[in-house]
């Protein structure tokens, strides 16, 4: 077995964010906190955290500390059957990847709930699915919310609905950029807005409408600051209809094109030996999803 | 002189995420694209791009992509006193790097019509400010916003004001929290919200309200996630004012304890080389950020 005492120093360390408050709630001192991690280091022959201030796990540190969360749910079901070795309700952690949307809209409200009532804790990473599904695949996270449906081998998946998306921009913008309506040729000289790289949503928008080759675009890595370039006027860009109820309602934004969503389906990837915590989690979204979500076509 | 026919063609591909879009907008075949980005990483003696779908720029194809883009800038200036160089009005593109609380919230508003006006394409990045000065020092971005003042080489910095942040939560966390009032044992064992590793402003915090040792905390790498978690009662938090004046007002937020905000300071970092758009840019914020910031007191 791996030797616990180590592995809890290092979780210490970073979900305190220090050698000091990680020795506080240790009830050790700073140096026997220090000397565990070396120890561990010693063991695993690389380091595991990177001595900045706050201190932050290596690649190495991070898939331990995804053990120790890995083995805490696993505690955490036993206690559930054997009452007398709970530790005064301890909360437990699970380290979840989703997509910036999803955490900008509803996911808070759909699990909100949940996590209060199971004195739960959540690591969220905001990831696009590529780069999620990849981090589950390595083990540092439980779960995954994307729109890939393939599971990682170790998970399932199971689909909780689609995100609907609607092409959206000010009136000021429409009259600047489509005074004679929007056409293939006034859609290809119009900026829009892409979230980075990886967001391919617009370029499939302008594809299915015929506009070929490239359009003039800013890049921004925010949901909500997409959102407000969008307000501001910058560009046109594809948003979650589930952001924008108000400002459709008040005409401060308009769709390009009457009526056009675009649906991204939604996968929730989690391990098959996560625990009963993470289980119930996946009972609860799959139950609960379709408040938010639309039903993939 | 580098090749700048090389240098068009990795930034080509990397903006119109692909070689056939890129083609495309060079009109040129796929294969000549292909070519010359060889050519460049044959130059360059490592590869500048990593061939995945889309295609990202490597860290030695980042930096080139930005001296492109710095050339770029320059020779805008040029063209504004040779009107003649001028290419039917292209648009400029400006890599800056932000802090995810300013671009949820007065960012696009700042800079909306600034844009508009100066046919001004952004590529943001959102980086916390370590990460965001190192990216100035490689040269990756062209100004970056953060809570740091000192200046990298070859750049300057210069204060906008301060961000106003509150702590609080939904008035059910308050009744389930701190029923007896906001003290330190009761603040010492509820629930916080922490945007990432990094993020130390609850720490803070606790810590000038005398509350010792770590506290549990959910992590939220989101602007808009984390109020959302906020509002769905699942922790309580350091939020900027900017965002949540209607939640305020409607008393669907309140602060843990009246009016103690907390106010972090903006500093716009720009190169001093950076060309007259990049001047111009700052000028415009130094002159309208007051607007969305307060005075640093």
């Amino acid at each position: 077995m791996f030797d616990y005492k180590l592995l809890s120093a290092l979780a210490a360390v970073v979900e305190q964010a220090g050698f000091e408050r990680a020795a506080q709630v240790l009830g050790l001192s700073q140096s026997a906190v220090s000397q565990r991690i070396k120890l561990l280091e010693a063991r695993v022959g690389q380091p595991v955290l990177v001595r900045a201030a706050p201190p932050s796990p290596t690649e190495i540190g991070r898939r331990l500390l995804n053990h120790v969360q890995q083995v805490r749910l696993l505690e955490r079901d036993l206690q559930g059957q054997v009452p007398a070795l709970d530790e005064e309700g301890q909360p437990e952690r699970l380290r979840i990847a989703l997509n910036a949307d999803s955490l900008a809209t509803w996911w808070a409200q759909a699990v909100g709930a949940f996590c209060v009532a199971n004195h739960l804790l959540l690591d969220l990473v905001v990831e696009d699915q590529t780069v999620g599904l990849k981090r589950m695949r390595a083990g540092e996270v439980a779960a995954c919310l994307c729109a890939s449906e393939r599971p990682v081998a170790g998970a399932r998946s199971v689909l909780l609905g689609a995100m609907r998306y609607r092409a959206l921009a000010t009136p000021g913008f429409m009259a600047r950029h489509f005074p004679g309506g929007v056409d293939v040729h006034s859609l290809a000289r119009s900026p829009g807005l892409v979230f980075g790289p990886d967001d391919l949503l617009q370029h499939r928008y302008l594809a299915a409408l015929g506009v070929e080759g490239g359009f003039e675009h800013h890049l921004c890595p925010s949901s909500e600051g997409f959102l407000r370039m969008c307000e501001a006027g910058l560009g046109w860009g594809l948003v979650p209809e589930l952001q924008v109820r108000e400002q459709l309602a008040r005409g401060q934004l308009v769709e390009l094109i009457a009526d056009r969503p675009v649906d991204v389906p939604l996968y929730w990837h989690h391990w098959r030996n996560g625990g009963q915590l993470l289980g119930r989690l996946t009972e609860h979204l799959a139950r609960s999803a379709a408040h938010w979500l639309v039903p993939l076509a």
